[in-house]
Formats: structure tokens, sequence, C-alpha cells
């Protein structure tokens, strides 16, 4: 028998949760009512867990619940997480890929802590200086992978080139029949752009660029990222970060400035009669939730943060991640990409 | 008598000129009709000029023209500028400044050549080490002043904390009404997050904020610059880049999505029927030719930077603001800013 891909699930992080996580669940379990390849562990409040799974009517078939009394809590600060959440829920939820029980956990709680504790927990490939969080933003042909999205503040030309190679091993696990097309996000498309941090690993991607790996596509800019051009785009934490929320509150502003638009009188509200199915289209079709999920990548073992705002439907979205994450084989990628690296070490 | 506002424009510079600098020009004249505090400056090739001012009948009542043979072409990198641009148009309406024939120059040309000659030209101011390329950015209140968008990649604590300065004079000069609210760019909104640069430039600006020159909001995150609540945004030159192209980008992707959204099918045509002024008024507010013209700040004289490939309704929008800020006397808000600044030097 095949070995089935067992997810960890923190249940009690995020903005209301047990129930958010429990009904997220319950859209993953309806949608996967036909597969038997995966089991889920839960980690939390066994009673609180309980009641949310006889509210959404869910079987035990598919899933157990360890039960941990404690949660990591939204004001701690990752200097003191160490000390104040073993035995969290979040906790025992990382923990759990050590002891063997999981492939991947998944939380909704406080990010700071959870990257703290996870490289605790796990630790990191011994190949890497710097784990990376990954995210997936839309563009015109599909999808992209972007990172580092916040974890490094400061990085070194090798740090990015590991997380190309990281990032490229994501995409393939995700995107199985695609290339992995690399970009490093720049001021320009010319290869005299940029800093010094840059230039050198434009030098070193164009190297290491192949057929299986990833091939690099050179400088990105930032009008470009949703062009689809390149797929996996790689930049320090502190530009990603500011990349991704500057994209967040452009989407905000200009939806909020149609919506406004689109019922402002009569005559525009019967418009809405008219184009409501395509309207939902395309909101559908940018609606955040689909993308939510950030990867932690560079430990022996995949962690996925999901917005801890985010609803059911997008925590639903994060397990799906998970069991496509796993499926996709993310960790073999990872060290098959790992091995292709020539530090001058 | 008073003085007039002398607006020195490079007719020669972007695409399609000088056919669009002209048009530009028409729209200001006709805007400005009963205005007669200005006056025009074209630099250019005369007979061409000329034959553009014909076709718009436009009489030379605020203009004149200074004749200029060659033009800066747009493979010139700047290392060569200097040699090859002299006696150019954009040169030459430059060095109008010095000769104390005009209060601003504007140009569409090459943004490499234009950056280094202004800097040439028209020397640093004394007190700073560095200039910067500032940009309008709507928000849900009005308009932000970002800065900067390029023009330096590296930044040090006194750079940002310069930038803070030259943006509230030039946001005190175009909205004389309001008060400059400066926030610095950062990854998060708590006093810990960030570079040490960052770090050293909140404690000097919460040193700096009172109430005649800026008040100091401190870090703002990138899914905030849109909110309103700053209007001078600070940043290195590198991350202002890809934050104003990011959002560029995205606003483009989903303006796109919703175009096709609109478009598909016959019901949504008719939509269009009973949405189209409520559409229309969604795009003009949002049209990025209102925001086009970068402004250099930081010389002994303001240069105005359009965009190469807008069109004459951008190129107007560019006149109308060195209109706007000769008048609101950014040189001496600039200087009166300087004032206030105190660097360990």
């Amino acid at each position: 028998m095949k070995k089935k891909i067992t997810i960890a699930i923190d249940a009690m992080g995020g903005d209301n949760s047990p129930n958010k996580t429990i009904e997220g669940l319950s859209l993953f379990l309806k949608e996967k009512t036909k597969n038997d390849d995966f089991f889920i562990n839960l980690y939390g409040d066994k009673d609180k867990i309980n009641l949310e799974l006889d509210k959404f009517s869910l079987s035990k078939e598919f899933l157990k619940i360890i039960h941990s009394s404690s949660v990591v809590s939204d004001d701690e600060t990752p200097l003191t997480a160490v000390k104040n959440s073993k035995n969290t829920s979040m906790w025992n939820c990382i923990k759990s890929q050590i002891d063997g029980d999981a492939d991947i956990s998944l939380s909704a709680g406080n990010t700071g802590v959870l990257l703290v504790i996870s490289r605790m927990i796990l630790k990191m490939m011994s190949q890497l200086s710097k784990p990376a969080l990954a995210g997936l933003w839309p563009n015109k042909n599909g999808m992209n992978v972007v990172l580092d999205l916040g974890a490094n503040i400061e990085c070194t030309e090798d740090n990015l080139v590991d997380f190309a190679e990281l990032g490229s091993a994501l995409y393939k696990s995700l995107y199985p029949n695609d290339k992995p097309l690399v970009s490093l996000l720049n001021v320009g498309s010319e290869e005299i752009k940029g800093t010094e941090i840059l230039k050198k690993a434009y030098k070193k991607l164009n190297t290491l660029s192949n057929d299986n790996n990833f091939i690099f596509k050179g400088y990105l800019e930032g009008n470009k990222i949703m062009e689809g051009s390149s797929n996996v785009i790689v930049t320090d934490g502190f530009t990603g970060n500011i990349a991704l929320k500057t994209a967040e509150g452009t989407a905000k502003f200009i939806t909020d400035n149609l919506k406004k638009s689109l019922t402002e009188n009569i005559l525009t509200k019967i418009s809405l009669i008219f184009s409501y199915f395509a309207l939902k289209k395309f909101k559908d079709r940018l609606d955040p939730r689909k993308y939510n999920g950030a990867i932690f990548l560079g430990l022996n073992g995949p962690v996925v943060k999901s917005h801890g705002g985010t609803d059911a439907i997008g925590f639903y979205h994060s397990i799906d991640l998970c069991y496509k994450i796993v499926k996709g084989n993310l960790l073999d990628q990872i060290k098959n990409n790992l091995n292709h690296l020539n530090h001058d070490k």
C-alpha cells in the first residue's frame, strides 16, 4: 500500500479558529471525497475541535485529533516564543514531522513565532545558510512562485541563488508539466543595473541555468511580474515583502474604486444585472484566498503559513496547497536542486 | 509687474515628438487661457516645432522657440552623454535655468542622460549628498509624493532624512493647504522591523517631526501606501522603483482582466451601455497620464521628467505640474526645509 500524504494542521491558529480551520477542512474533504491518499492530523483543543467536527458532520475516517491544551498567542514575540510555545498546538503540529507522523505542517497562527520554532524544530538543510518564505502570485499565464517574502531582510548573492533553487523546486512540485523560469527582481533589465549583490547573483544563475533545473531569464522589473515571461521570481525578503504588499494594496484600491463606480446610481446598478456573472468570474480569478499560503522552504520539512485573517475558503486553499506540495515531492525536488549548486565554500 | 513663471520645455524628447509635446502644450494653453502669469521656452528644431504650432493653431504670445539642431538619442548611455549631448535640445533646456531664462525644465527624453546632465549643469544643493527622483501616486484621500524612485540604488539614513525634507517641500508646493505626513516604507509598522539604516532614519525623523515642516508618522507597509494616512512616502531608490513598477503592473493586470470580463459576451456588452459613464469616471480617476511627471529634486533648479511613451494628455499634465511647482515656490520650500536639518556632519 502506498504511504498516505499526511498533513499536520494547527487547528487553533488565526482569527476565528478552530471554526474556520475545521470548516476549511470540511471543504477539502468534500472536494477530495474520491481520494483515499491522504490523512489529516489535527492539533489543538480536543473538545473545541470535536464540537466543530460535529457542526460540519465530518467523519473521522480521514483524520485524528492530537490534544494540545495551549495555543501560541498573537502577542507572543519571536524572542519569547521558544520558552512559551512548547506543547502548544503549533509546536506539536511542527514537531510531528520530526517524529515521522506527518509530511507537512500548516498553521494560520503567529507568523514570527511559526518561523522561529519551525527553524528550531525542523532545522535547516545543511547546504543552506538561510530559509525562505515563498508565495504564489498570479500572472497572465498562470502562477508565479515569489521568494523571499520577508524571512530575510538582507541577503547575499549565495542566498539569492539558493532561493532560485528552492523556488524552482517548489514550482516543479506544484506544476510538474511546466519548466521553472527564474528571474531576479531588479530596477532595470540591463546587466549593468542594480546592486553589486544582484550582479553577482546574475552571473552565478547564468552559469547554473540548464534544462533540468531551471532556465534563468535574467532581470525582471516590477511591472513585468504578472506578464508571465518568468514564473519563479527571486528577491531579498525586504524587497519581496514590499512588492507583495504594494500589489495587494493596489489591487484593493482599484477594486474598491470599481465597486464604488458600479454601485453609484440606478443605471450602474442595472448594468450589474447584465454583467453579474462576468464580474463574478473576474472577482473569482483575482480572489486572494486562492493564493493563501506562504511556504517556508529550506528546512528538513515543509511548513505552510496561512494568512491569519483569511476565512474557511482561504484555509481550504492552504490545505490543498499542502496536499499538492507533498504529492509533488517537494523535499526530493529541493534535494535534487541543491545537488546542482556550486557555491564557492 | 510680477515675474512670470517660465517653463523650459525640451520639445524633442520622447516618442512622437515634437507632435506630442506641442499638442500637450496646446491643451495647457487652452486650459490656462485666462492666465497671463506664465511663459514657455521651447527647445528644439525650429522648423519642426513651427510646423506643429501651425497644426494646432497656437499663437506665439506665450512662447518662444530656441533652436537646437541636435537631440539626445534614446540609445545614449549616461556614460557618453556628457560628451555627446552638448547643445542638444535637452541640454539647452536645462542650461537655460542657469542663465536665468527659466524657473523649471521639462523633458520626455532619455531618463539616464537627463539625470546626469541635470546634475552636471544645475549642481546639487550644498547641504545634500544625493538628489532624488520623486513621483506622484494616488491615495484614497488625494495624492502621495513618493521618493526616491530610482536615482539612488543605495541610501544612508541621512539620505532618507534628506528625501523626507525634499518630499515634504514638494508636497507643500503642490498642496499648500495640506500638511506633509511623512512615512518610511518598511516591512512592518513596529519599531524593531527593518534594516539598521531604516531604524536610524526613524530616530532622526522622529526628532525632526514638527508642525511647520512635516509630521513623521513612522513606518508604513506596502499595502498602506494608498490608504491616505501618509502623503510623503520615503524609501531608497531600489525599493521605490520596485514598488512603483509593481503597482503599475498590478493595475494593468487587473484592468486588463476587467476589460476582458466586461466584453466577453453579448450580456456584458449590454451592461456597458448602463455602466459606460461610471466606468469612464473610474478609468479617468486611475488614468496614469494624470500622474505623469517625475520630479528631480535637490539640484539648484527643478527638472521634471515626463514618461517617454506618454501621449499629448500625459505631456499636458507634466507641463501643468511644472506650472504648479513654480507657483508653489518649490525651491524656497526646499531651502526652508533644509535649514531645519541637523545632520551630524
